[in-house]
């Protein structure tokens, strides 16, 4: 047993049977991302970056937050200084983040894909590191392609608008020779974009064009909603998203909707409370569309966005000015579900909860809609954006395992814009195989590698290559008496 | 030092002084199970169970949530499958189970009493498990009160409604071969059903006829489960209990409370903010009636009941379609403490809180009631429910360390309808004395075995025994300078 | 490496590397206690305690809290029994408060200063630690300057209304034989104190005798806060800070604030609603003070005060009848941090949270008004009240870790009118040693001393003599790459 050192092969792996589950269960396991912010674009070209600032720290809102907090002027995190200028000032946070999940990631990313294992990043390392990097960049495996890859991705899932076209996936699909499966998710959340009239009525617009249905009330815009589900259907698409401050669950009536829904067309605004009623209606039918074509659901609740109206104005959103909620959960979650499954219209379902004070709540919700239809059709979904770090696993996983099946748990995703961040399924996997490697040398868990090690197989992979309904193969041996 | 494997005798004792603990201290303490929901008929009876089926699965809605997470049809859970069939399904399940407190029970439960331990519940050894348990289930120490010898329970309270004619406790009672007292406990929660009105009427109509107070209106009411009160009293009763979502604690005058009550009764609707002044007062006055005999109140806080209506209609309540409540819980329960507190009326009070989102909350709170009148009269109770596993025993234990004093906690109960829970004492207890033996190892406490092993003695059983003011004797070597 | 026994030199450092962290970078670290409730008057006299119920107990409502849970009648915690007795009734609570934080604290309190190292208290040890203690307290080391140069403290800032007239400030800093700095914070929590309209009244024609201000109406009140404002900043006043259930942050305009102070201030009543809009615009104007002179703001967020209401008739505030509230923190606080921020006149600012549930969702909010300017601006403060022991502790370094900067931590603070408070410095120092030199030896961390040690040292001083803009020197080798 070699000791578990920083970045070492047994990182994060601090006993024996850690290390023997990981090396021996989970590091073969390819990788099934089935959520991600990944450019579809970008793949279709199969783009080559520049150099490290363009793959690391352009659209990367967690580095521009970690740089302000440390003094960084905006200039080199959104501004116009130079790419290597930025680099220099990341390099310079880089030692002040101790603790912070961005320590660990950036050196795993620096060790995987790139090869540096010898240093830290920080001021004194950072000319050579720069140089280092972007040498590998410029090689043709170290495009999107080839980054997709070298990571072992058998099947990614990206995050698109209603009204994309899809094109860029047709043309990933369409190249027999690039064997990795690259699937849109239908995410209709600016269908809910009443807070916006005008950016709602340039999108409405947009749609009616897209889906060939004129979209002037509410009812066409749920018609002109499935033509585009239809339309991703046929392209693989078996995924929705929505990402929401909270669940949406009032009750309301279809007058009401062809009202609101012209008066913000109209650019006039909208009160709360018809606001509430309309998204209801929105969420509501996109759950059903959903359930109707045996597609899977995927919630992201509880994010409290643009908190900061002087940088929104400047920069807009996803720029690193959101945060936590603390809103009450259980009432309009219930209702929501509720609402679905006495229509019998509920689909499978992925609940990703932001606030981690809510965990125990939101597990044990879902729980009250396993109908026995199937393995862990709801699913308390994994630690997301800020909860993607050591502490916020760990406590999905607690909470998951004590009021639900872990077993059944479909496990890591990206979430990512950044084609590197394949590296925390390394890192989830890791502290996976350290809580139950250590709790099988504690006795906690029997000492049976076969059980548990086929769980750990379940979670990395298998488990989502069976519930989402892809055409992925089954990986590893197969799992004791596993049979579904 | 044996290692701590899994179900050895070191079994989550994970240091030395841990096993000391438990081995010297801990063990060897009856049990005191002052919160259960045993059937006091079962008892009185002496009732021997059919097979593994019945005594485990029958009314075990954590089990049957498992099931259906797993995939489980309904029909196996509490549908008509025989008994064999669903012990198979629920054998596939348990594999499936790990880190859930399920696959720690029901092993611990298959050791003792049933002397299982040389292999795991799962497909392949169900039927020879089957086998073997039933066997011993037919033997007469396997019977109801054999079970609670066996555990070397002193004395359990069941959870009884105020129109019980507690029959099966006297009849257990005026059995001298038995040594175990079974004492009823007080719980009227249907008084404050009035969500329902027809199963309220059917309970006022009941609760006249057990009480002789034709119940008319709210002071009939109070008058009826006074009578009540005093009768459970002549019973030995000295505790009552109720199951909230939250404290009710707003302002009321007696003439809204008699036309709320009659409008339930006459079975009309009854708005919020009218339900929550009934429940109010029912509340208030109950807790006033427990401070006038100088019994213990028991606040069950936080479960959002029956939120899956269509299996609510189906299969009605308890049966696994409950959640945690993220409600807001200090107003209401200030104001429900401080209301009495200014009244001279505070009772004993146990609050078990199903939220560990408010585990801080609450237990701030309760220290600011005690009066120093007796040791920990306000008690920060026992992790419940969803929260009954290691998780989240600790955390309750953590809390109540850090906000009050875990040395006068009353410990651990089962909260159970099954005769096998007793396990989870011992569950409780090796966790109990991990945590403080390995704090003893690393120096965190002092290494100071008659100081420690006194106040895991106490909260074991001797704490219970000096609180509520049954007649139960105090247990093991007494405690350092502990004299009360 | 000596094992980590209780109150041992290595007390709570577990790991090899915590021992050195702490030996060879914490240990000599001096304090900056940038908040507590000291006496100013207590140091300018120079004040020598009669005995240890006097510097222990006096004003400790923790202990009393303590001491009711146990069972002790108020007597002996604020009422008339003697010194002695007191100290008695404390003595005997102690055993009881296993895992308590205070179980800590009196031990080491008893090590330090008082060098009780071989007994722990309790009934038997009570009548000799009472003696030795006392002489001790009877020697000039131990009086509260002795106690300040013990404890290594360089700077100390009280916490003192705006109608102080900073005298015994002035006189300890004209003492040039004095080495420490004793400056005060501006909190001017009375100024929103409407819901005691008497107590304001009071305070407000002290005001206006302290600012020379004929206070009249709010636009007067803020020009005589403004006044006591710069009265402050010239006695050395670089701090404010605010005691608030939660932020407020309503819209209002001036004549309704005009009206509600005229209306309290002639003893009527006041609606909550003109309550917030009034606190809304004192808490505003006090930030934008605060922003204008440099100045670092605190906000103690949380605490549900004064819930026994029978107690608080008896006793006033700051009895031992507070909570912690579960009311929802983040809308308000972003409503008033992005006003300030808006307006260009957010100051530095450090928010402490009392509901631990909510950790997360400051930190997160926090994080959003980081303005690339200085590092830290905004900080998460130290574990603060109820949660200043160790799993608050750990929990608090875990958030920020986690959401943003530990490295740029300032640190730990007393926030205790005890002057034996000192010794929770070195509480959390060995918890923060013990938390990152446990990393370093399990690989989490790089086994880098010079860069971690740096870490520890920043924490423990050097930021917060950074941060404040004191005249404080840095202590301490320099840390790696640290030029600002």
């Amino acid at each position: 047993m070699t000791p578990a050192t920083f970045l070492s092969e047994n990182f994060l792996l601090e006993h024996e049977s850690a290390e023997r589950l990981y090396h021996e269960y989970a590091k073969e396991m390819p990788i099934l991302d089935y959520h991600s912010h990944l450019s579809p674009a970008l793949i279709a070209e199969d783009h080559r970056f520049a150099n490290l600032t363009e793959v690391w720290l352009r659209e990367d809102h967690y580095k521009w937050r970690a740089m302000r907090a440390n003094g960084v002027p905006e200039y080199y995190c959104t501004g116009n200084a130079s790419d290597y200028e930025k680099f220099l000032k990341w390099a310079e946070t880089v030692p002040k983040l101790l603790r912070n999940p961005l320590f660990h990631w950036t050196h795993m990313e620096l060790q995987r894909p790139f090869g540096v294992t010898d240093r830290l990043l920080g001021p004194e390392t950072a000319a050579d590191i720069w140089e280092t990097c972007n040498a590998r960049l410029a090689l043709p495996e170290f495009s999107c392609r080839g980054l997709l890859r070298y990571y072992n991705v058998v099947l990614v899932c990206t995050t698109d608008d209603p009204t994309d076209d899809l094109q860029a996936h047709r043309k990933i699909a369409q190249d027999s020779d690039f064997p990795v499966q690259v699937l849109p998710t239908f995410r209709p959340d600016r269908a809910m974009l009443l807070q916006h009239p005008e950016r709602f009525h340039v999108w409405v617009d947009k749609l009616s064009e897209a889906s060939g249905v004129e979209v002037k009330d509410y009812a066409t815009l749920i018609e002109a909603l499935r033509k585009r589900h239809d339309y991703f259907h046929e392209h693989g698409c078996r995924l929705s998203d929505h990402g929401i401050e909270q669940f949406f669950a009032d009750d309301y009536e279809e007058a009401d909707l062809n009202r609101i829904f012209r008066e913000v067309y109209n650019n006039q605004g909208v009160t709360v409370v018809d606001r509430a009623k309309f998204n209801s209606a929105v969420l509501h039918e996109s759950a059903v569309m959903n359930y109707e074509k045996g597609w899977s659901q995927q919630y992201h609740v509880g994010a409290l966005r643009n908190v900061n109206t002087k940088m929104f104005e400047i920069l807009g959103p996803d720029t690193g000015f959101d945060a936590i909620t603390d809103a009450n959960l259980a009432r309009n979650m219930t209702r929501f579900l509720d609402r679905l499954e006495r229509q019998g219209k509920l689909a499978r379902t992925i609940v990703y909860n932001l606030n981690p004070a809510v965990n125990e709540t939101a597990a044990s919700i879902l729980a009250c809609y396993q109908d026995g239809s199937e393995p862990a059709k709801m699913q308390f979904g994994a630690a997301w954006w800020f909860l993607d770090q050591r502490d916020g696993i760990l406590r999905q996983l607690e909470t998951l395992s004590n009021f639900g099946l872990l077993s059944r748990f479909v496990g890591m995703l990206t979430d990512s814009r950044s084609f590197l961040s394949f590296t925390r399924h390394e890192y989830f996997r890791r502290i996976l195989c350290n809580l139950l490697g250590g709790e099988m040398d504690r006795g906690l868990l029997p000492k049976d590698y076969a059980l548990v090690g086929s769980v750990v197989r379940d979670i990395c992979y298998n488990n989502a290559a069976r519930y989402f309904g892809f055409r992925a193969p089954i990986a590893g041996a197969p799992a004791t008496g596993e049979t579904k």
